[in-house]
Parts: C-alpha cells; structure tokens; sequence
C-alpha cells in the first residue's frame, strides 16, 4: 500500500483574514485535495485563537458534502468539555450519515487557555477528566438504549416507549453510518511524553503525530504501541499518521524560494516560531540537525531545511525515506496547511505533486514488519 | 412593501429518509427559495424525532454559504439547554460573519420530551429557566469584555491580556457580524397563550407564528405586542412571520389534486394529525371553518379547505387577505417544507408561485396604521 496523504486544516490564516475568507480557503482546498486524490481532510476546532479559526469544522465538512467524492473528513478535534455530549453523540452520528461514511472522529479535551477561559475555566487541568466523562455518555448514546445517567458534570439519557408513552414518536437513528463500530476515532499528540498517544492506545483510538523531531516521533509511536498490546489491541503503523510541513516545486531553489514568500513562512514568523519557542518544540527538531543554534535563534534557512520538508519532489521523498528509516513507517504523511489567499497557486500546486508525485514513490519500511 | 415570503424547514420527511436525503433536499429547497425571491430560510433543531430530523441546522446553513445570495438563514431555533454556551455563542457569531450577516437567530427552550430524556432530563420543566441562564452567558461572551461567571447550570467567561498574559495570543473576534445589536433575534409560538410570545416581547425578539386559527393568531400578536410596549419597545407588524402550509397550482382542483398525493398531505396522515389532535392544536381552525367537526374526524378534504392554503394564486391571494382582514397584517408568510422527493416538480412550482404571483399582491392591512 501506497502511503497516503491527508491535509490539516488548523486552519493557520492570520487574524486579518474574516471567517468567510477562512471558510471558502478550506472549501477550496478540500475540493482541490479531494481532485488530488488524498484520503483524509481533517479540521481543527478552537474558539479563540486569531490564528487558528475555525469553531465549529462541522461547518466545512457540511459545505464538502456535496462537492466532493472522495475524500474523508473529520473534526480534529472535537472537545468534548466544552459540548454538551448527547447533543454532540447526535450530530456526530447524523453527519457521518449525511457524509455517507466519509467521516472520522477527533476527540480531544482542549488544550489551549483562552478557549478554557471562555469556557469559565481558570486553566486547562479540569478538562481530561470532564472530556473522559463526555465520552462514557456518548458511547451510551450511541448503543441507542433507554438509560439516564447524572455525571459530575453532564448528564444523558435515551428514551424508549417505554419512558413516555404518551410522547411517544419514532426516534431517528442518528448513529454514527454502519454502525459505532465502524467509525473510527483518533487523538493527536504534540509533546514527547503525549498523554494522549497511551489514552487513544488504550481505547484503539488512532494516533496522530504533530512532527517535533524523531525522538518525538518515536516516543509517540511507542507509546502507543505499548498502551494498545496492554489493552489486547494490535497497533498497525499503517494506522499512524504524521503531520508535516510540506512545500514542493520544480527544484530545491524554487521551493526555497517560494517557502520565503509563503503564508507557510508567514505563520512561522508571526505566530508558531513563539509558540515553539515557549513549549520547547524544537528541541527535538535542533538535535536531529545536528546543528549547534538555539530556539530563539532558528532562521528562515533552518526552518526550510529542517522544519519544513522544503525542496523538489526528489528531496522531499529523500527526506521522508530517511525519517521513515529512523522511526519506522507510517500509513499516511498529513500536510499542515497554512494561508495561501494572496498567492494561491504555488501552495495548490505542491499539495498536488505531494499526491502525484511524493507519494506514490516514498519507499516505507515493511509496514507489517516494524509493528 | 410587498408581504414577503420565507420557508420553514423543520424538517417533515417520513423516518425511511436517510439523513443525507434531507440534507441534500433541505440544501435544494434553499437555491430554489433563494433564485425565487424568498427573504428567510429557517431550520429546525431535533435530536430524536424520526420525522424532523435535522439535529444540526448549522450543516445545512453551511452548506449553503456559496450557492446562494440573498437568502437569510437561521437556525429556528437553537435549544439552548442542550448548548454550551460560550461554544454556541462563538458559533453563532462565526457562522453569522460567513454568511456575512445572511444569518438571523432563532432560540428556545426546547419542548420535545424525547429530546429532553436524551439530554438527561425526566421532562421539559427545567429547561426554560436553564435557558435564560444559557442567553445571559451568550450576551455577556458577545460583549468580549473579561468576565468568568458560573452560574446554576453553565459557566462561560472571556479572556483578556491581563487574565493570562503568559498564555496570550491574539483573540479571534467571533462576534455576529456587523455587531451583536445588528443580529435580529426570533422566536416561535405555537399554542394558544404562549409564554414565548410574551418572553420574546419583553426582550424586543420578533415573532413567528405557527398558525392554529385566527383566534390564536390574534392572541400571539396581542401578547408580543402588549410585552413589547410594557418593555418599551415599538411592535411593528413588519416584524411578524407567520408559518402556514400552502400548496398553489393552476385551479383550486388540481391544487387540491395535487395536494392529496403530495409529501404534506402524508405528513398530516402519518404524523401531525396526531400530534395536533393530542394538542389541541385544530381547535382555532374549527372554530374559524364554522364547521361541525370533532378533531379526530378532520379529513383531507378538511385540510384542503381549512388548513392548508390549497388552490390557485388568487384564491391563496384570498384567503390570505380574509386573514390579515381578520388578525391585522404581518411581514412574512413562512411556508412549512414537506418531503417532495418522490415528485419534486409540483412542490417546487407551488414555492415558486408563492414568491412570484402571491406575495406580490396580497393586499395586506397599512402595517404602519394596525400596530
């Protein structure tokens, strides 16, 4: 099997861009990946952030529904403590139906401060717990028996004939398409030692890898590994995806040079290099290099060598060959998207040569081999 | 001005629709509605009613973003109870600025016990206190000053620099479009005294009516209107939507031909006339018809005449103006949607002949001179 390609849409636009401008950006994209050929589209969810907004992914996924054929979309992530959990068990199952299948599920507890803020949080350390609670009501929702729980909490219940039947009406089936079982659920992890990676181990959630350097990307798969064998589950690289930066052209020079001008650079200055800077995320990225230079002092030559996956489609797949050599395989390389409003249509060609023309090629380790 | 014209998607399909089938049917009505002059599209919000069940009237809003233009939306409503509200508050806002203020807002408490028993609830007495909690929180997000407030059932906030000022970034602003005070925000009525008439009055929110009789009709108006001005608002009849069933063709014979076979009709077999017995919903309409019927006898020919605005343009134009002579005027005649799947042509005509050959020429009451 050939490795796939997914897409990340933050989505990553500055705070000057509307929300209609960020809506039609990922509409496009997605219509454009799902022509390209990629597997899996998948959509953030925050409330706050300038840089990062989208609210609410259901918007983009419904607005795909009928424009595109292929392509699989999911809310990564969906977090749970700020959703009621029987209204949310209800849309998710009704939009897997209204996609036709083409739908898989992030979850998350939220991670970022101001968007527990305006959840009335003083910090992020309540959620876990809360988003724990949030998906026991959900798994009950969606076994489509009469139940009521009270959690501390939340609360959900399903009614059956037998609890009112005087109001008694046919209940929809809004379970997610074929069935719960069928739907999968994936969590991603950013830092090295990811809670995350042995929660979605444990519950044979799927994992998803934010790159932040190969000893990163090995704890992130080892983690999960070890937490789905403890569970009597069989961890399947194939399964495994990796967010990247990716940027393609002709030759490594053209690709420098049109990364320089990029939203992608953009992003990177503006808004993640501080972030990075503040969470320790380029450690790991510094000690692959090899190369002697502090955080605050990465340069746009550093990101374009060894952040961004930055050159012709020959270099990129030299470059994921060596990162699959180090860390083992993955089933599917996920490109990180990131503005591309003022100048379109570099940016919409390489994400066009990643599925045409890295893909296709990137010589995995036996995937079967590496469990 | 000319009465307008809108359309309520409750939705009404039979169960055996899967819910891709009533998106793609919600999203056709919309660019029909939308090339025909219609002002308003409104989607209901169910979690477990087989026959109206679109639990996320956001996805069709979306999905109609792009592919229409002069259309309004509006969730009718959104059930606040079964909402975050800073999460729904954001959403609003954001999902208003995509469709850059083509967005109005329905709310309400929620009034389907199977829905409440999902959400946890043994009935629906507790949601309308829960509901002005949910409303405070969302007016105090939209003002995007720091506050935290946790209050009996949800708790909301909003960050500032000074709140978290390791953790600050740039705040996205989520705020309706144009500004909270530009966001018309509407409710519904459906039985004879309705307390949500007198609710929306005293919050200066406008009025939809679902129409049971002249008597109710008078009542739901008298009641915002006396709310309105004891709260020291001006009521305008422009404001005032009132929902029907109409089915127009070229002669009242094959209108009511046409109407007997029709999605609506089996909507009032299979699924209202129940619900309206139960309710005591018919009992206006009786006593308007002047007929000696018990609900239970109501049959088609008695919808044809008494329920449903069945016939040709001008007796829809007739009966139409007895009505407003009878209630005084209103703004907007809301046609209720009913599956036309199986024989979309004469359903989609009959929309079409609304805005084009009816609206235009119903002679409504000076509204300026009847408030």
């Amino acid at each position: 099997m050939a490795m796939q390609c997914g897409v990340f849409m933050t989505p990553y636009n500055p705070p000057s861009r509307t929300p209609r401008q960020v809506f039609d950006w990922a509409v496009d994209i997605a219509q454009i990946c799902d022509k390209a050929g990629y597997a899996d589209y998948m959509i953030g969810e925050h409330y706050t952030l300038g840089w990062e907004n989208i609210p609410m992914p259901e918007a983009i996924i419904s607005a795909c529904a009928q424009t595109t054929k292929t392509l699989r979309f999911a809310p990564m992530a969906h977090l749970l403590p700020y959703h009621d959990p029987a209204t949310l068990a209800i849309r998710i199952g009704w939009l897997s139906q209204v996609m036709e299948g083409r739908y898989f599920l992030g979850v998350a507890p939220g991670g970022h401060h101001t968007d527990a803020i305006l959840h009335g949080y003083d910090n992020i350390g309540p959620l876990p717990p809360k988003q724990l609670e949030a998906l026991r009501l959900m798994e009950r929702v969606w076994e489509r028996k009469p139940f009521q729980e009270k959690g501390q909490w939340f609360q959900a219940g399903f009614p059956g004939p037998e609890t009112m039947p005087e109001y008694w009406v046919e209940i929809a089936n809004n379970n997610p398409f074929g069935g719960r079982d069928k739907m999968e659920i994936a969590v991603t992890a950013l830092s090295m030692n990811s809670k995350s990676m042995e929660f979605a181990g444990s519950r044979n959630y799927s994992p998803i890898s934010f790159f932040g350097g190969t000893p990163q990307m090995k704890a992130h798969w080892d983690t999960w590994a070890s937490s789905m064998q403890a569970a009597g589950f069989t961890p399947d690289r194939k399964r495994y995806r990796v967010c990247r930066d990716v940027f393609i052209a002709d030759t490594d020079a053209e690709a420098k040079r049109l990364f320089l001008k990029s939203g992608m650079m953009r992003t990177w200055k503006e808004y993640l290099k501080e972030i990075y800077v503040k969470f320790k995320l380029f450690d790991g990225i510094i000690a692959d290099s090899g190369i002697d230079i502090t955080p605050e002092n990465i340069d746009e030559d550093f990101l374009a060598e060894h952040v961004v996956l930055c050159g012709s489609p020959e270099t990129v797949i030299e470059k994921l060959e060596k990162l699959a050599d180090a860390c083992g395989g993955w089933g599917q390389i996920v490109a990180n998207q990131h503005d591309s409003l003022d100048d379109p249509k570099p940016w919409e060609e390489s994400l066009r040569r990643l599925a045409s023309e890295v893909c296709p090629k990137v010589r995995m380790p036996d995937l079967a081999e590496v469990n």
